[in-house]
């Protein structure tokens, strides 16, 4: 059977990239594009490198438009997603790359985005819990943050484990496209190459409560995450450098253990082999998030690094992974297992 | 029907960017990967991108480790293929990265390497000449140069429709991947990042002599080629900017219809619309080339401007599409037609 | 004595470097900053490399708030700086770094810009033809465009000797802080960074009449330019690779002495040495212009590549070397004379 | 009077940076510049930034070549510079940009460096306890590492102060001229651009014991230190991001007072306006340090952000600043008080 998918918001960088992996999903047809401010122009002219839908004009992004799908993408600006999906029929598969049902508490929502909660949905993370399970009769996804994704999968195994405090500390250095194609002075080229800043310091950023809500499920210790973002020369990819107090008597050796029996069964995990640290290159394009552990006895800290491309599993490659789970397919189709290097 | 590959020079990028290739090519199996001082040691360790592949480990570049394949790629340093290919059987499809096998002329070959000439091979740019119909019985092939690839394909529909004098001017502006991964202090993040150098002024560059072979054979007109190539701060993809002599009463309009006839029937080749110009990222990790055409009638010249991801077309995307015709399969497979943008 | 001066438009690029080298200038004190839309806000916000200077609040663009100053650069918005000039007193300084007095011709000025042609001024390019002697008595200077002052100076020996055609062909690399702080999708990091352009081609770019009229005013010859301009990952720096029919019988070794005269005692220009050829961080943040040239036999052309620093030499840094010159100062105060590298 | 300087180590990434300082500076004479295997080249082959100095020729890094000199800068390798130093005069400034005298504890050299432990010098921060005092009648200096300068300088005041428990966090994310001029693949141009990249992750990097002597000396705590540095895609420029459990009840406006008072008279320390973040742009080739501040209730952490440029306050700018201090001069002189950006 071949599914119907449409994509809303297909000239911006989700967008994107969700349309260049369906390009390559066998068991997919590319139906509507829409967009907003760009809609009635050609896709070509906002995404250059799709070449086979070049031609493809972007319609406006209206529930009249996204109708006789199987599947739609919604990669809306924030808040967007709401009042698209409820026009939407119950038996259509619907994935929101967008922050708007990621919170299950709505207390949180309105801390940290404010303006109606629209409840939550099945959060497309399918390596967390019991998310798999959960996500294969789903009829409504929620698509991580690209910081939540990698932060909560280079942590979880710890803290599922019970082998830190959980009071965490994430740094991590993302490439400008996690800030889409927003016309902000401190994005353009001239601001951002050369120079690497912090933004969102000191627990202000809309992803904090997402990692909290994450790693919270995992343990019965209150959470807590400082959370740093910074921007760095790169268009893609994320690495999280993340650390938290090491329980007594926990070795390296033992760190390691836990992180590869974690993910022994994941295949788009890798937990590299000893003394190979992550690199953002090497995930590139791909679905595949790279992780690195260890202990650090002085400081008495676990010390573990995560690199993910934030537009990929960070993003459309999830959304896609959760697709293929909803809909009964293998996990792994249209989903590239080897980054894009050098 | 699966074919049987094996890579020599597994570890370069040449040979990375095959193997990310040939990983998503339905109709191959991977063999053997051999390396030169790699050997001995596993494939993750050089190339981290390529997870599936991580635990193999790098053979010695022998003929006994090439031996038993149906195709050998060969990702060899200059010089180094002739042996090697030597020692294969005839009925072996070899596929030759490097430059041994390029030139026809054994005093071009003299004059820019110098050494034992080895021949030449049949030429892997499906789109040139008659060299579709000739790939189809190959069991020898030369892939062309990464810049001979772009600068051929920007200007043949200009040389070969009598538009132009072929006197060509071509700057080339290519991403540091193209000098492969030797340790040459020019070649240091540090050195690269934030600057833009030329290198080859002058008419030295090797690649020189391979352009004006496969221009020279569009037209009976002598051509000369001032080649001037650039490094500029990107790991892939080469801009072309390629001009020359105008013929009197050609209009910007001619040029367009010249180009876009020519490659009308070419799936990789995009003449894209009028007004917008080509970007590498555009092509990025793709088989895609993009060219943009245009006439200055103050300066009498025609302009093209090509852009092409050096390791992907430019190398092991071609040599995978000339497989493709050689092993009788469609052209297209395995090789992607969308590009990694941003 | 301590000149009082002034800049207008010192939150943008050429303002910012405007500023940076005005800082370390013995003989100048700094005087009323202004902009248009930022006024009322403070230099720190827009310019936070400044710090001496943070604190200082942008004025509005104004006559009155540019009043009672020796010297008053103009870094405006293209069309802006006529209306300005023409309220300020006849023995103030003026120093435009805009297009607005560029040309000496109206016809080319009705073609290239439009609107009200404004007259020409002294032209801020001391290496070439009698400039040096015109800035000193000036009172009205315009500065060179960035690409008209590299591509000059990199063909003026050549054109002036004699020894080539002046039909030039030009293709050159820029880093983005040329294009300004402009809000423009193309000029985004993402979009930037990993990828390399062409825009302006064809003859099109603005720039291209300021180069004819310099090269012409070297030449009885009818002079045509091919200019492309490249859009290249990096913010500083301009690499021109220019070339031109070489007149017979002229080796290598003439044309590099035809340089190495030309630029013998010209402080900022510097040939290279035999086989050095230039890079932009070499020049980064400098006054300095690296150029190489050599002969392609082949070929039959003259090859100059040459490098500057687009925001000091190449506007900034060209304008206080002419303000130097106007106020009867030695002509390199505060002009940086080693780049900023690695 | 004007002190004649020799530098040992001229042709690496520390030896270019001081005499591009050097240059500048009014009260220093530029003498014997020194290296390992460049000896007997031009110094333009190696800096072609140092146009002024072009054509000195490098000599050996011998006692006798750096005789007769005021100051000596060693920029040499690890472990080199102890040898050299013996052999020089006691009156003779000697100002070490690397690791050998920095560390105060034997046994800690023994664990991190390992080899004889050549002693301590007076350490050259002058902005650290009372460094700046001791530095005026030193005629050995230390230059402290880049990493340990900007970490230091971003946790001292809270350290300092008592408001946090010093279990300190540190993710400094350096461009890559802070790993020299080595050639190693992994600082390859093709490997860099793109990516992010953790090393010396676990408290394994040399610099994490100057940054615990450092902070140790501030507070009666005992300190630890969770250091991991970060490779991003630039030439120059370290972000470290810094945090620390804070104290119950220190508000952000009481940690922005400590800042702003413990460096409220220091020139080069730039604790920023409430809500502008650093970048290491602004500080690129200055002697400035930017810093910015803030507390996370929920994660009761202090969250400091530091930036520098690793060439010039980090090393080469720390370094002439300490020589200042020595010789009795102006501490500023010779030091850029303004970032090159963008």
């Amino acid at each position: 059977m071949t599914y119907k998918v449409a994509v809303a918001g297909a000239s911006g960088y989700a967008g994107g990239e969700l349309l260049r992996l369906l390009l390559t999903h066998p068991d997919v047809q590319i139906g509507a594009l829409t967009a907003g401010q760009n809609a009635g122009s050609k896709l070509g002219a906002h995404q250059p490198h799709l070449f086979p839908l070049a031609d493809r004009e972007l319609l406006e992004t209206t529930a009249d438009n996204l109708a006789g799908h199987d599947v739609v993408f919604l990669a809306l600006p924030h808040g967007a997603s709401g009042a698209v999906a409820a026009q939407l029929p119950d038996d259509v598969l619907v994935i929101d790359c967008g922050a708007d049902f990621r919170l299950t508490d709505s207390e949180a929502w309105d801390r940290w985005y404010g303006g109606n909660y629209a409840g939550s949905w099945p959060y497309g993370l399918p390596e967390l819990g019991d998310n798999r399970a959960t996500l294969r009769t789903a009829k409504r996804i929620a698509v991580p943050g690209c910081y939540p994704t990698i932060s909560t999968l280079t942590l979880a195994p710890a803290v599922q484990a019970g082998i830190v405090t959980p009071d965490v500390v994430v740094v991590a250095a993302s490439g400008t496209s996690g800030a889409g194609k927003s016309l902000k002075a401190n994005l353009l080229g001239s601001e951002v190459m050369g120079s690497v800043s912090a933004y969102g310091v000191g627990g202000t950023h809309r992803h904090t409560p997402e990692i909290i809500q994450n790693l919270g499920a995992l343990t019965t210790d209150p959470v807590t995450v400082s959370f740093t973002p910074l921007l760095v020369p790169m268009s893609r990819g994320i690495l999280a450098t993340c650390s938290a107090p090491l329980h007594d008597g926990v070795s390296a050796q033992d760190v390691r253990a836990v992180y590869e029996k974690a993910y022994a069964a994941e295949d788009f995990v890798h937990v590299l082999p000893e003394g190979q640290w992550p690199t953002t290159a090497s995930v590139l394009g791909s679905n595949n998030v790279a992780i690195q552990v260890t202990a650090d006895a002085d400081a008495g800290r676990l010390v573990a690094v995560g690199a993910v491309d934030n537009l990929t599993k960070g993003t459309a490659g999830g959304a896609i992974q959760s697709m293929n789970l909803a809909l009964g397919l293998d996990e792994h189709i249209g989903l590239p297992t080897a980054g894009v290097a050098p």
